[in-house]
């Protein structure tokens, strides 16, 4: 049994997911639909590839990503499908893909569109059929012709100079805890177990959790969470608020 | 497999919409339920047949469709079963469906209420076991008694009168696109391929896009969505607060 | 085909939720996954056992009901798993059991954790898998060690004393309907059919309503809701705010 998953910033009130819905329902009754999320912040192509990102490797291997933002055909490098990690993932070429992946993949089909496809809404008319094709058991090059490349945006990437790692935040959750671009084998790999410091614009933090209940309540703590990307939050507050901490804001870590 | 879906203002929160779909698998465990939208603004039954009308036609025919607004029986009509276009639709008699559908239902029934069914929460108690009933292939005609009308409530469309149209707004989704009663038939028909100007309160546009990214950033521009209605957008903006639109406010197209 | 419920303070933004799905139908992909709530208030278990109360019981015998709130281990009773009325309850041992049922649960297990396991993300990492072991029919026994008692969190209980029933509001639901935690129940024992007074801070009501639409638009009712719990509304309006009720606030009801 297939699976789809939807990870749109169509918002939950309009007819749009379910209209998605309906069309792959129509094409294939028995498939399983997952909605990712559809509060991805409008046109944030950074905001839906965090939350896709950390998703999407907790499903079943050959699940099918459709993702919904920014689908508008013109100046994007058309409408793809991916292989990559063992899952599918369909959308527009508009740069989602390099912001998804740390390495570029290489098994990327154009979908064909047929001359009667309006575009008016490809993620219903166009992303749900290429999908319902994949479900199917359709194989992967019967997509498209083969395509070389997809089109680059270039995250920001933590980056090491000597003892130091400088990264950056890049994903508030509903909680106020503040998620980095640094992952625990980078950091594991300049600090090699020494001590460090973790410096905030206006706090510092010297250990790592492995808990938010080590520390008391509202109390700032740096763990690493369970995609083993470094956070910051606060027990029972909101990190991000109360240490202005925003999107894109640097943060250094200073191993002695 | 039978699909039902769900069309509620019960809001994302409360347990009123998992109460409704732990009733529905107590009966039918194997059966498929989507959800078309929990937030539908509280008692708006323009809004509820506007999402429902846009949704509906992308599932499969045989789908039912529960409708979970303004269901008190009393002032009403009843609780009814319509079957129409091909598809089945569950609710109170209160004058949504003359808003759901152009052409008047001929295949009513009237769903016979027992007297132990408690009526201070339909949806779940009688709308989800007519449901349920439909969905295991139990004849149309075994809901209730045929009904031979339902109840009015006359929504706005557009009219032409000589080179002119006009509508009005019937719709804001969660972009700032604003759709109009304007459909593309009644457009060709009127307007046979001339030029026109399409006049807003503050804007007038002088031509139909295909696509949104046609007009440059920040432009409004005119489109039949999807669902070949008119629709007035504004290319990564908010066309419905940017240019002060609200449901109800009248828009004229003058052919010359 | 086993359900598994969801009930969680995750939001719907954020990756969380599609992350257990994921994992869940990893481990069964035919298993039914339904939302009961994901928009709990921030850790308040007052909010999540009122919800999942009132819904659970619509859901069919042997549903595994997973609960993600205040889910950290640290100064709980541990993980647990929880056979009650016939519905099976995963969650951290933090309270919510003993707001979630009024007679004290005896089949209790205490889930074994992995030296794998990781404890960052409980609902995922731990919850979905008993969920999956359950809903694969594994035994309940087989899920942990038999354990005794659940931590007490003392809800308030609505109290008679002569001829009066003292309460209090527990939930506030998006129509502005107010809940209370005096039941059909006790009203029916206390009251034995005789007049009332049912005293809000600035309202009085004399009767109960069978519908809300027993009195005119913006009239204020008491009724008993589909769970007998009796109820403060207001017809198309918002009773809670516009009476000032608030959570936890007392209601009296005086019998002649």
């Amino acid at each position: 049994m297939a699976i789809i998953t939807l990870t749109t910033d169509f918002g939950l009130k309009d007819h749009y997911v379910s209209a998605i819905k309906g069309a792959i329902l129509s094409q294939l009754p028995t498939v399983t639909i997952v909605d990712i999320s559809h509060k991805i912040e409008k046109y944030n192509l950074l905001d839906a590839s965090f939350i896709l990102k950390e998703s999407y490797p907790n499903f079943p291997q050959g699940t099918i990503h459709l993702i919904g933002i920014n689908t508008e055909l013109s100046g994007s490098g058309g409408y793809v499908a991916v292989k990559q990690n063992g899952h599918y993932f369909i959308g527009t070429d508009n740069g989602i893909f390099s912001l998804l992946f740390e390495e570029t993949p290489r098994d990327i089909r154009e979908i064909a569109v047929e001359s009667t496809d309006k575009l008016s809404f490809p993620a219903r008319d166009i992303f749900a059929k290429a999908a319902c094709r994949l479900a199917r058991g359709e194989d992967f090059n019967s997509i498209g012709k083969q395509k070389e490349d997809l089109l680059q945006r270039i995250p920001f990437r933590a980056t090491s100079m000597g003892d130091n790692i400088r990264g950056s935040f890049v994903y508030i959750d509903s909680y106020g805890n503040v998620t980095t671009n640094i992952d625990k084998r980078l950091f594991d790999q300049v600090g090699k177990g020494r001590p460090f410091i973790i410096e905030l614009a206006r706090h510092s933090i010297e250990r790592i959790s492995k808990e938010y209940s080590e520390v008391p309540e509202g109390e700032v703590l740096a763990m690493f969470n369970s995609s083993d990307s470094l956070e910051i939050a606060m027990r029972n507050g909101k990190a991000g608020s109360l240490l202005n901490l925003k999107i894109n804001d640097s943060i250094t870590i200073r191993f002695q």
